[in-house]
């Protein structure tokens, strides 16, 4: 753990730093991510060496239970994955710059013109887990949209990280930008960093619900981020049932661990009594466990099925695991209603081969991603077009779903006047604003 | 003060209300911002009755001297006020409809394509002083944008502000649409809301500095505005006199407790002995007391004028009275780096005929709105062409500088399918995304 003074003055230096890469043009953003680029290519073996040191220590903790294989493995840079890290750092160069786009422009008064063009938010605190390579692809975005970045990633990758850190750094002081991308240790650093309100402006949580909640209870810092994904799917009651059972078992099964897969199916009861058997068939096969509400428990009896009932905790429970809470519903409406209430507001889907249900549901539910006849697992930034993304965030402000280049970006508005004064727009003499778009 | 109970019910049934007005189309919004405007003006007798008791009662307060005679006149509703209250509504009425905006359709697959739509945020809770007539234009934008509101006025408009509401709530009543605009009364009502996360999507307090980080630092609801409104001219070494000081004149004592009113003139050296002993007799003649730094003070002496000496405090004091501090720099970069360390990001303003100095200081200062040769008074969502403003941000997030009905709204992805799976798109033989803008 870093000292508190040392928290406060790399927050501090942070600040300044960002006022720097605020003021980089495209090109020279670019010759930056490139030379990083350049040289993680060069350290691949310094790289995997470091790896290594985080691997054989968690293997310890996956021998004696204390950590999960998924988890090991999500940690380990094989050697096509250390390719990867510079070919992201390219591909992230050759994304559109997200800074110095003109909004709208408009002329108030005769000589007095107003435009509006996006810029760096400056202090960007990201807090993630395991996979050391957010550290090079955050570290990308950061710098692409002209943002200092502090980064805090998982104390199993500490090796990693340290050195992908040290590779990045490095070629930040080549190019006179010392300190623009720095790294936290600890979860007691992550405290300090917490009442840093005056220099840093937001701060995405990549984590467990526990700790987003940790952080937005906190802060007063804007944090952006989902601290669950309670994702749903609509089984509506005209279908096609072949297409409405792969969608239902690619989004439970395909990486449950994911925040965009699958946990309440909800399905309407005139359609309840020939798909849900069917579904619970299919679900068994990929060792899904599955809980129903009372309806659904019986249907799965009258089909000599095994369906544990639901309690209704399960409605507001992110199983992250191949677990599915599956309720019967009586109408779309029921439908809406209870993904509004019970969902997070991250990513739901209707199955339903009825086009105006469809565009109702699109309309009508209220989160930050939703789908018509096409799996949850689909809500990605990677996967929008959006180049990558920095997290995915279920607020109702700045940015909502996944979040790409235009997340990290905000807007200010510039006047250029000849002496301008108010004055001359009040009074009975009054000049009158033009608001001419231009 | 409602009981706790009656302020979580009223946010929970706001939440409710909320998803039925963020699906009315724009006719019918129109259509409930004229129904509105017309309640108001055959209500005029009840308003200014209203009004009245209001005005009764901070008279006696002004006259024992714990009321300011400037807020009395914020407080009043004229005749003339009263017509505009709804001319108002009809305004809003006729802006563009900020909701159902489609901001980039993207092919993600054959038969699969992503959109992003802008809708409303949900719920907004706006806090606020004085001028009752805020009732009516937050009303306005908070509808026309498809959101549910809760206001709270001052505590010297309460029969005013009550008046407006339940005017509004009539007709609301009429269209159905209960619980869309609520008004609460009391601090004890607003300390119950900021616990509401779950109901209420984002809180736009309009008030003094102390209370505005009261709520920032008590409620993990995101929050826009802005805490102070520390303002700059900074004046180059190459300026037209008589512009430069008429522009400083206007920024200062135009509207002198304004959030966009000069608090701190810099002036480059080269500049000040000559224009800094001008500026001084010109602003005595408005009233306006001065502090300056050592040199300033220095400049003043030379020349017989009085100018007492600033304390470090005085950089970072928004003094919103016919106050100002005065600082000379050594350069243009010097003056940028006071304003991005002693400002609050609010609206700072160049003084120069250098059009590449003006360039520079529109790029590099970290501020929400930024001038070149004109009054920081014009920083106002009216004058900006946004219609109208629900308040003015110095956050970095989200929206910022006046916020107009785009501030209202936010965005989701709607993903149209037909039977897509994410599985597709891995392993061996993993489909493509195409990615094709639409």
């Amino acid at each position: 753990m870093l000292s508190q003074d040392s928290i406060q003055t790399m927050a501090k230096k942070a600040k300044k730093a960002s006022l720097r890469i605020a003021n980089l043009d495209s090109s020279e953003k670019n010759r930056l991510l490139k030379a990083i680029s350049e040289r993680v290519k060069k350290s691949s073996q310094l790289i995997a060496d470091s790896n290594l040191l985080d691997i054989q220590e968690a293997q310890k903790l996956v021998a004696d239970g204390s950590l999960s294989k998924p988890l090991l493995d999500r940690l380990k840079l094989t050697d096509e994955k250390i390719v990867q890290l510079s070919t992201y750092l390219d591909e992230v160069a050759r994304l559109e710059d997200p800074v110095g786009k003109k909004q709208f422009a408009i002329r108030l008064a005769e000589g007095m013109e107003l435009e509006r063009v996006t810029c760096p938010i400056g202090v960007v605190a990201v807090i993630f887990e395991s996979r050391p390579e957010v550290v090079i692809q955050v570290t990308a975005l950061s710098l692409k949209s002209g943002n200092a970045v502090i980064l805090k990633g998982g104390r199993e990758a500490f090796h990693s990280n340290k050195i992908l850190f040290q590779i990045i750094n490095e070629v930040l002081v080549e190019f006179d930008l010392n300190n623009t991308v720095n790294l936290i240790e600890t979860r007691d650093d992550v405290a300090v960093l917490l009442n840093e309100d005056r220099n840093i402006d937001l701060i995405i949580p990549r984590g467990s619900n526990e700790f987003v909640k940790y952080i937005q209870d906190h802060t007063k810092i804007p944090v952006l981020g989902h601290s669950s994904g309670i994702c749903h799917i609509y089984i509506d009651d005209n279908i096609d049932v072949d297409k409405t059972i792969k969608i239902v078992v690619d989004a439970k099964t395909d990486y449950p661990s994911a925040c965009n897969a699958l946990e309440t199916l909800l399905i309407h009861r005139s359609a309840a009594d020939s798909i849900l058997p069917r579904i619970i068939r299919e679900l068994s096969n990929y060792k899904v466990r599955m809980l129903g509400c009372e309806k659904s428990v019986k249907i799965a009896n009258q089909n000599n099925l095994k369906l544990d009932l639901a309690t209704e905790q399960d409605w507001s429970t992110e199983y992250t695991d191949l677990i599915l809470s599956i309720k019967t519903v009586d109408s779309l409406s029921d439908a809406m209603d209870h993904i509004n209430t019970f969902g997070s507001h991250h990513t739901d889907t209707i199955i339903t081969e009825n086009r105006e249900n469809a565009e109702l549901f699109l309309k009508q539910v209220d989160s930050g991603c939703v789908f018509h006849n096409a799996s949850t697992r689909f809500s990605d930034g990677y996967v929008f077009g959006l180049g990558a993304e920095v997290g995915i965030s279920t607020n109702k402000t700045h940015s909502r779903g996944p979040v790409g280049l235009d997340g990290m970006v905000i807007y200010k508005y510039l006047l250029r006047g000849d002496g301008h004064l108010r004055s001359s727009f009040s009074g009975p003499q009054a000049e009158k604003f033009l608001h001419i778009p231009l």
